[in-house]
């Protein structure tokens, strides 16, 4: 999915094919750090094709918060929004590419594009959904039950993401996540 | 704080005292439940005054979710936004006021007023900063430092919530909860 698709599908036949901001198209590689803990966020990605991963330092390991997959928009959102130090960090898991908006570029759509009001309202009515379901899992759902959903959702992704990534996302041991592959393949 | 209060911090000088929506003020009580388990949310409250529980079934208990405070927009928000069922219980824990949106007003302003798309797309960003917040700080803070945070950020509130629920939004017993008080007040 491009970024003029999903301003179709959220405006429709109101869409002039004219995106509010300027977007730059980047090829982003397995391994690469789009943004690492300390730095500010000046850029949100759209993305195209590919797979990120969001971590966080906790107690000396690291702590996968979530995955992105295409269509999805990704960065250190709360660095973005507040322009402070980033507390996350932001990896490429898988080749792919993706639409870079700059943060200035935003601000300015946001001061006269009421369609970049429109749609950036939606968009953080999506990302807030995205938290408050993930918060409600972690209280109310098993990592069993979250393995699941994660495998139902994006399977032909799961694959790609190493296991130890996956354990750490459910905030489980890697030998626990393996004992549950083992029961659902059984 | 009031709404009018708010669009005029948002948008400065810009803000003509107009808001885009109708709202009703109300009456709130402690002890009332404003969205139970099951209801579809039809509005969304801004707290003038009072103080408000957000709670989710969690393994036959209940588990506190969040506080709102005065200035602050509650509801169940995931339903409001979704139309579904709720999965979380809003309740009133002090007496207050609060100026109440319904649903269909605020669609109604979202299609037409570029005003409600700018301040909803801000408050959407805050509400989702605001999760993102726990997220993180349930990753890489002790209880004893959430408490820290809680009680520092709304001193006067604090002291009206029952130990119960504060030891249930931090996730700990009441009995972890009150050695973390006693450590602090010695």
């Amino acid at each position: 999915m491009t970024l003029n698709q999903l301003f179709s599908e959220v405006l429709g036949p109101a869409f002039d094919g004219t995106l509010p901001y300027p977007t730059t198209s980047v090829k982003i590689k397995k391994g690469q750090v789009l943004t690492d803990f300390g730095q500010v966020e000046s850029n949100t990605y759209f993305l195209i094709t590919g797979l990120v991963e969001l971590s966080i330092r906790s107690y000396q390991t690291l702590k996968t918060i979530d995955f992105f997959f295409t269509g999805e928009f990704v960065c250190a959102y709360t660095s973005f929004l507040t322009q402070q130090p980033s507390d996350v960090r932001v990896t490429v898991l898988s080749d792919g590419e993706a639409e870079v908006i700059h943060y200035q570029d935003l601000q300015q759509a946001y001061r006269v594009s009421s369609v970049a009001n429109f749609v950036g309202r939606i968009i953080n009515e999506q990302a807030y959904l995205r938290k408050a379901q993930r918060e409600k899992d972690f209280l109310t759902k098993t990592a069993e039950e979250r393995y699941q959903e994660l495998i139902t959702r994006h399977p032909e992704y799961v694959a790609q993401i190493p296991v130890n990534k996956i354990a750490r996302y459910l905030g489980i041991h890697p030998e626990s996540l393996s004992r549950i592959r083992k029961k659902l393949n059984s």
